[in-house]
């Protein structure tokens, strides 16, 4: 049983409505309804060592950072902006103070960059390793949350930066490699950008049919979409964002760099789909405002009828990987 | 350095103040403005085994209720009304699907007590046992959340409950005593009751200045009070509620009552101060409501002029503890 089937599981029976809530189990962020103006959304996410992290690989600085940082990209993934976090870490016996300080410094850091305050938490010594457990609450303009289940057939398919670098990361740091040509790969894997601005420019811009963040790996995410939404996604495999020292880095590792860009996970880009009948308007403004983001912002694909994701090759057949998106295997 | 320090060294430098905020760090809950009639709260607070539990002594059922209602307890302390809550779980391998379940089962019949919905979170597998995170969100009239900083000098020092309890619970769990007298500590110590009527009932009373859940024990909890409302607490030892079966039944695991009752944690009580001038109105009021409340409300102490808390014996004189209120030591 895998993560997905095991929070269905265990949320099946779950409440379906509640007074205030607007969306609950099933998104990036639950929706909670605010005031006349704004609605709150809500979103926790933990990491634990040597499932998520291992300390010989990661500075407790950038550590702290991106442990903040994954919580805000949910944030995003709905197009909502971060207020608070509140943060629950379980410290080893033995683990250093200045340690500590240094992680809540990182996270400190990546709050500051997205003008997030800690508001709250619980520190508690840890029998069994490093932990740490966000929560952060956002705001978004009231009922203008992107969800997962928004896609319409005709709609086309986005992706923001590129993808695979941070499982290409992932991959040098467990073979070892710390050339100088793979440190951006690593970086990306240990210090992701949350996609705040952008996010919250899809939102305002009214074409986003539907959203996520890319946690899991992109086939994996953009099938929760497809799920959610009763269609299927088709990606075409040469659209996909590449840059060339990438696919020579993958080929160092062993990787091939197409199936690291499908499936890799932790990229924290945003996926999306934008509504048929508003594509040449966001065509039009994504050129005027994409220089002021600082990364791409890439067509590759588009929803049709059916269900799941299938990768069309340039000769336009159906691709079959050999192995699905990273999840967290139980 | 313990907890206390550990939060108050990393939270250093943390914004005090955020549009929206009503309050940060340093409470049972943060306050976030919600509406022109609703404040919200939210806290967060987690178990990991071998540190808050242990598997052999508490059933996942069992566990899976503490997690939330610890969580609830926060709530209650600020005299709120729980809404909604998020779990982050990390699952050591080979644990068995079923006592996940049972866990998830254990805390959906918390939320059902509470009236409280499942809303998000995070499953992950732990390579370090197993852990519960959990974050409430609660709401509360605008503006009348009870925080530790409101006592002040000629207030009133109240408990709900009975003290020690849940202290002697786990001192039987430890010294492997389950004996039939003992049952009910053990219950006390497993299955707390977070106060949330009462909880709400102290708030709409306006009588009550300060409150806090005594979750490390009354003395420490008291102190959080103290320190944060700059007074001294006074509390006169044979005050304190105490039955007959916990002298007897403290006797044989070798512990003193008045200490148990002291400075025990997880008793998940309230500890509450009212305002002099309201003392009359509030006793009055409590004669009549407190018989639908189920359980004790007992003056305990008083608020005076200094720092700290003091204990003061039926001849008037200071106790002192031997050892302080039960924190997490690092």
């Amino acid at each position: 049983m895998n993560e997905f089937e095991l929070i269905k599981t265990v949320t099946h029976g779950a409440p379906a409505q509640k007074d205030g809530l607007v969306r609950g189990v099933g998104d990036d962020c639950a929706v909670i309804s605010g005031n006349e103006t704004k609605d709150f959304l809500i979103t926790t996410d933990a990491l634990f060592e040597d499932v998520h992290f291992k300390r010989e690989w990661i500075s407790p600085r950038t550590l702290g950072r991106k442990a903040l940082s994954v919580n805000i990209s949910d944030i995003a993934a709905m197009g909502g902006k971060p207020l608070f976090y509140l943060v629950t870490i379980g410290i080893p016996k033995a683990f250093p103070l200045k340690e500590v300080e240094e992680i809540f410094e990182g996270m400190a850091n990546s709050a500051f960059v997205h003008r997030t305050a800690l508001i709250g938490g619980d520190t508690c010594s840890s029998a069994n390793g490093l932990l740490i457990s966000i929560t952060v609450i956002g705001d978004i303009d009231r009922g203008k949350s992107i969800y997962r289940s928004g896609a319409k057939i005709g709609d086309s398919v986005y992706v923001t930066g590129i993808l695979g670098h941070a499982a290409l990361g992932l991959a040098c740091l467990e073979k070892g490699i710390r050339s100088l040509e793979v440190r951006e790969f690593i970086r990306k894997h240990d210090d992701p950008t949350p996609r705040v601005a952008i996010g919250q420019w899809l939102m305002s811009s009214t074409c986003v049919s539907s959203m996520i963040d890319i946690s899991d790996g992109l086939v994996s995410d953009l099938n929760h979409i497809a799920e959610a939404s009763n269609v299927e996604i088709k990606i075409f495999a040469n659209q996909i964002p590449k840059v060339e020292e990438f696919a020579k880095a993958a080929n160092r590792c062993n990787k091939d760099a197409l199936t690291l860009a499908l499936t890799g996970g932790e990229d924290y880009e945003l996926a999306f789909t934008v509504s048929s009948y508003k594509k040449d308007l966001f065509e039009k403004m994504m050129k005027v405002v994409a220089p002021t983001f600082g990364h791409a912002v890439t067509k590759i694909g588009e929803v049709t009828a059916g269900n799941g994701v299938k990768i069309i090759d340039m000769h336009g057949a159906n691709m079959h990987l050999t192995k699905g998106g990273y999840e967290h295997k139980f």
